[in-house]
């Protein structure tokens, strides 16, 4: 078998995947496998009683807006009772930040893979603070959440309705050259959406003051466009999957208890797992290291596409929010090049003579180099309730490449 | 005399200037002395028989626009007939890019200076291409200004008086973190004015046609902020011209065959100027070097404020549009240390560790060291009626900074 041939395969599809945002629509619509009692949630799959606390807070949050349970005791002793179901995003064709938790109402981004038909999906992004995401469910995180819903998430809908949809790949490759690297740092992409949208916008909108909100909304949120750029990096990871032979890790997630991978070459449903590790980073003010959750959200996926922390030599800026300095930020793609199987021909990064970023992660150079990913991430409070206290770095346990080098050679009989 | 503390002062007042744009007015009712047959220009002043092609076409282009001639040959008949009177924009605390020419019924930004209290303008930005600044004046142009006069120019208008105003020190801060350098490249600069600016248009635009075609030409244009930057740095430097005793140049400009920059410690309208330059740079399909016009444009108020060529460490991507490599753009930045008096405290480049943009041009440095200013600029066909063919690089003539020392010794008796 020539490994070598199955990766550029593989990542070839990853890279020629050519992701379009087509549409906003609410989940039980377009999700396959959506329900009105299903919770979809960030990383690997995981029950309740092994949920951390930001996990615990977003489902409760979820369960709240969606109206089925009227208190956070009623929301617990219902899933305690297993009148709800749980399943990773990953599952559905879904990728959410953080938490990632997404319910049967809540309206999605969909975006199609023009190259090769695929879809994905991704919820709206409720900017920094406290929020969903982060496990907080206050009146205040509800209210929010549903004027998301029924006013941001409307004008979105019938606003891409009137377009051919936006290439999502044309949009992060130019977020590159502006000093974004797509995870955690999304101001220059979220203004090129706001550029693409608000045209459209204006045509749909009819109310004036409804529409300077939400204009100020994307706007204001430098993640507006997040959601997007991973549902676009699942599209193209997604693409990259089920490739005989292949290496190429094709997802990467954590869901604030486990860190888990899926290999090109191995199962669909085929997790690697282990305890995710704390981000160390920066912090907001009145919190410190000690409250930090163990890693959690899917938006591992941007990394896992090219982007992400692999990109930080394009994004020096960023160094203000996850810390260090823009030397550190510059070695940590450089070191990406030792466990990547390519470049990326289409995200390609200015500082570096306009080389493409390390893009297919290849369990083998992990595994044989002893250098795990990086990973640029928001980070939770470890309690439910309380949401986003910094931002910082953080790597994937190393034993999940060795558990999944282990399956790859006994699947191939090597 | 104590040159630097003179030079402290003035650098002082140019660094803490904070310029706001607070409004867009009709040039006759706020630019100081204009009146319906003046034509302001950019650089210094000039006659009509040395101006060159993009200037003339540029001064016929506006007259059409005004309605005081009909055709070409008309306009160029009243110039010859001494119907209409030229300034510099500089003298009227106006600045325009390439040739600048800015009549009585344009539409300008009005930017207020909140800490010394001075005012400056400049005009509406027209985009790239056949464009009046660069020359052209058929009517596909005259069209254009018209709707950007009429519609644009209202609706910036209106949106900008619903509004505090916009800190222009902040946002062009905050471009030059999103890989802009705020002359050539205002991609990121222009997307945050977007975000500034959208929610108000909202607001105040009735029609939703009309203001989807307003958000899409300010998004569609990535200089749509360069005026307005163009207006922040013209403030900044006036705020350090008339410091006695000082050295550091206040006003490099073009007029497009000369090229002049004026000295804090010397004389409000004391020019020294010398023949400008010929750009070297990329060019657009179907021109060269040899179509080349000298140097024109206001717009090297950028680098006289520290910004533009002088932050092109923070905006490596320029490279593919004014040539060179990223290490070049890096390069000119590390140079323009060797020249400037001070360190920007307010605009700084996180590729080179966050360090404040070369600041406050030193004439003496630039004679004893034989090393004068970069400048990004745009380049304009050599011909009146054609436009912009390419961008690139260009430095003013030595001997002008030669002359303005020798003036600068003769005042002050060294």
């Amino acid at each position: 078998m020539d490994i070598d041939s199955a990766n550029t395969t593989a990542v070839t599809r990853m890279m020629e995947a050519r992701p379009i945002l087509k549409s906003v629509a609410t989940a039980r619509d377009v999700i396959p496998g959506m329900k009105d009692n299903l919770f979809l949630h960030a990383g690997p799959p995981i029950e309740w009683a092994r949920m951390s606390g930001p996990l615990r807070g977003a489902i409760i949050g979820a369960m709240l807006f969606e109206g089925i349970a009227k208190s956070e005791a009623e929301a617990v002793s219902m899933v305690e009772r297993g009148e709800v179901e749980f399943d990773a995003c990953h599952h559905h064709g879904a990728v959410g930040p953080m938490a990632g938790v997404t319910s049967a109402s809540m309206k999605v981004y969909v975006v199609e893979n023009a190259e090769h038909g695929n879809k994905s999906f991704s919820n709206l992004n409720e900017g920094y603070g406290k929020v969903l995401r982060y496990g907080a469910y206050s009146q205040e995180v509800l209210k929010k959440l549903r004027w998301m819903n029924d006013v941001l998430g409307v004008a979105l809908a019938d606003a891409l309705a009137v377009s051919n949809g936006i290439d999502m790949r044309a949009l992060i490759a130019e977020a590159l050259h502006m000093g974004d690297e797509g995870h955690n740092r999304n101001k220059a992409g979220s203004l090129l959406y706001l550029k693409l949208i608000s045209p459209l916008i204006a045509k749909v909108v009819k109310d004036d003051a409804m529409e300077s909100e939400v204009l100020q909304f994307i706007g204001d949120n430098a993640l507006s466009v997040l959601n997007p750029v991973m549902a676009a990096c699942k599209a193209m990871t997604d693409a990259a999957h089920g490739v005989e032979g292949s290496t190429i890790v094709t997802t990467m997630a954590r869901n604030g208890t486990d860190f888990g991978i899926r290999v090109s070459g191995l199962g669909e449903r085929q997790w690697f797992t282990a305890p995710a590790e704390i981000p160390v980073g920066l912090f907001f003010s009145g919190f410190s290291q000690a409250d930090a959750n163990p890693d959690i959200g899917d938006s591992a996926i941007t990394e896992t596409a090219g982007i992400g922390g692999f990109a930080m030599a394009t994004a020096p800026a960023i160094v203000t929010f996850v810390g260090g300095t823009p030397k550190d930020a510059m070695n940590a793609t450089l070191e990406m090049y030792e466990i990547t199987f390519a470049e990326s021909k289409y995200f390609t990064m200015p500082s570096l003579d306009f080389r493409g970023t390390p893009t297919g992660i290849d369990i083998r150079k992990v595994v044989e180099l002893g250098i795990t990913p990086r990973i640029n991430t928001g980070i939770a409070h470890k309690n439910a309730g309380v949401g986003q206290v910094g931002a910082g770095l953080v790597r994937p346990p190393l034993t999940i490449f060795e558990q999944a080098l282990l399956a790859y050679a006994e699947k191939y009989n090597l």
